[in-house]
């Protein structure tokens, strides 16, 4: 017997049917005998047109208020789920984010959850009863009803599996795991069993959307297993945890790439103390992030040339920004290209494995992939590439690699 | 300056539009420097949508969760009008029934009020804000969410105006006042400036559908002035206070009436003591209502004939029932009549006027109607007749009473 806190986010309780099937689904858990704590979204919708009135009666509506509002949606579908599984002879009690004294900050729309008092929940496990908690929503010190943004309830489930110390956190979402990468891309594709918190922020971060990031490292903050199942089909997932020093690790877990991405660079910029900050200051202000960072003494200069990635959208304000910073520092010229691509290979067994960048950067190059940033971390190596050859470098790069297997030594 | 609470139903607050109204109309009231508590329901037409879903997922839903789900659409309204109220630069603050405690007993699906704590209330007005309550809504001792039952917004109003020692709890409707009677019945039928505790009470049970009951009772109990207003168009309505010794009374308030009432008579019962018990107990036991009851002897016997009034929708089981009960007591006949209606003359001023009754009877007989059953108490004399009488016996009762004229001494 072990405890598990479940995750079903909107779309697997999208509807009446669905609410039904997923409440079959905890039935079949419950049968092996485990113990289950519910963490559901609002129904997929439900958000939008709650959003949709608050529009309708105010333009900006205040934040305090919008979080009543969208509290609502989680809390509907908790009574509905628990409604469903009583009709089916399952005991159950359902808990708004307050009720199960979710303390968050009093951060509006972007709480962040503080504390969890697990004896409430502890006593219905106790009973014998499936608790069914509201996900995304909590409360501050003063009483106010917080929530926690939206994918909240990813961070209330892992958040929940830590207080309660759970065997498990398991994600039920509309894929079947984490693939080694996007299988829209790659057909082979492969499914992992297991990959690491760090691989799997790595991943997150680079556009793998099948976690919420806050959710991976607050379970790797606590060390909660993580576990990311379909809600639509049988099968184990992929779990999330810490390395684990005995098991055989696979040089690279999986290619992240991410599109829409834009790169800018000041030639020719006075090579002096603070230029980086200099730069990049009037960018962070403006609030555009700024992802990738390279920089390059010119050759027998005393200049130095500049490049940073941002989103694609942020591209026309990045470049008249930099173009007015680096025309004062007296730099030479200020290019950019909107339509680059980056390509991410990631895995922890990479810091014991010389050799992973070269083979990647001969990978590419022997399909006439010009690389055009190069950016790396302990687990990870991203290269920028023309936007033309992200599917060709990514399927060259899971071939080289041989990912369509499973484990290489 | 005066302290108000202020409820609005369903159809007030039905829409993003009529959110925007009653927020610009309270804005209104704040302009003449009141105080405003504001109560809200659930916008019309959310409640039926939340009881469909619940039907959609279970036969009997759990009372505990239906309460959970129909909390939401208070919830949402008061986030909506506490948006809109801020987007007009008025200070406003939400509260769900939980938040401002109102404490239950935990009879979920139909809870009653047992206190209310009106600290965070009070700060909120003393800092100029105006403060927003979900109706129909509390919470029991162990903090599990509870529903007062359908229109127990109206409650929730006067338990907060007791609360808070209002100077007045407004209810605002969808009519302007309690007038004589229904002036859809009677085009001349007046609104009542004034109308006491009890008068309301007999209306209220009679059928004039302005307020609920308890609030009604409530609002008795703790002699909170209460006043029906129109949501839509201005005017004072209509105050419904203690009798006040000092004031002109009225002989008559007004006339109530019930249609779709049925009578049921059992014919040559035994005249035995507890006949009344034996005959009624099975029909209580059905949970079918019974209203009027009117028993007589029958000259020179030793039986007796035992009436009574239910539903028209409870006739047809309250028939079956009287005849195996009075077929067995020995009973000559059970005879029926499903098409009568009630006629109620509800005033005050009764009590120290004699004759209001004979007038009444003299009045219908003029017009040929055959009273059935006669029924009076304190402030109320009651007849049934014949269905089709029902608007010539009101217009006539409204003409000889003089009603459409204010106040006749």
């Amino acid at each position: 017997m072990a405890l598990f806190v479940q995750k079903f986010g909107g779309t697997s309780v999208g509807s009446p049917e669905r609410i039904q099937a997923v409440a079959d689904q905890i039935i079949r858990y419950r049968a092996q005998g485990h113990q289950l704590v519910v963490v559901v979204s609002a129904m997929s919708g439900e958000t939008d047109r709650l959003l949709g009135l608050a529009a309708s009666v105010a333009e900006r509506p205040a934040p305090r208020e919008l979080d009543v509002l969208l509290a609502t949606g989680e809390q509907a579908t908790i009574a509905l789920l628990s409604m469903a599984l009583q009709a089916r002879g399952c005991q159950a009690r359902s808990y708004t984010g307050p009720q199960v004294q979710i303390l968050t900050d009093n951060a509006h729309n972007k709480a962040r959850i503080k504390a969890i008092d697990g004896q409430r929940v502890m006593a219905d496990l106790a009973a014998e009863r499936v608790v069914v908690v509201a996900g995304f929503q909590g409360v501050d010190e003063s009483g106010n009803i917080t929530t926690l943004g939206r994918g909240g309830s990813d961070t209330t489930a892992v958040a929940l599996a830590a207080a309660l110390k759970a065997d498990e956190c398991q994600i039920f979402t509309d894929v079947d795991g984490v693939y080694t990468t996007d299988p829209r891309v790659v057909p082979q594709a492969r499914r992992l069993a297991r990959v690491t918190f760090e691989e799997m922020l790595e991943m997150a971060s680079l556009g793998s959307k099948v976690l919420q990031i806050r959710a991976v490292e607050f379970a790797g903050k606590y060390n909660v297993p993580l576990r990311v199942l379909s809600s639509f089909a049988e099968g184990d997932g992929t779990l999330i945890t810490y390395e684990d020093e005995g098991m055989e690790q696979a040089l690279i877990s999986g290619i992240a790439f991410n599109r829409d991405e834009a790169k800018l660079t000041a030639l020719g910029v006075p090579d002096q103390p603070g230029v980086a900050h200099l730069l990049l200051g009037p960018v962070a202000e403006a609030n555009i992030e700024v992802d990738m960072i390279v920089q390059n003494v010119a050759p027998g200069g005393d200049t130095t040339d500049f490049t940073f990635t941002v989103h694609r959208n942020d591209y026309q304000r990045a470049l008249e920004i930099l173009q007015t910073v680096a025309g004062d520092m007296g730099a030479r010229e200020v290019v950019g290209d909107p339509k680059i691509v980056k390509i991410s290979l990631v895995g922890v067994g990479m810091r014991s494995h010389a050799g992973i960048a070269s083979t990647m950067f001969q990978t590419l190059a022997a399909e006439g992939i010009n690389i055009r940033m190069i950016s790396t971390s302990e687990i990870k190596v991203s290269v920028v590439v023309d936007e033309k050859y992200l599917e060709l470098g990514v399927r060259a790069l899971h071939d080289a690699f041989h990912l369509e297997q499973p484990m290489t030594a």
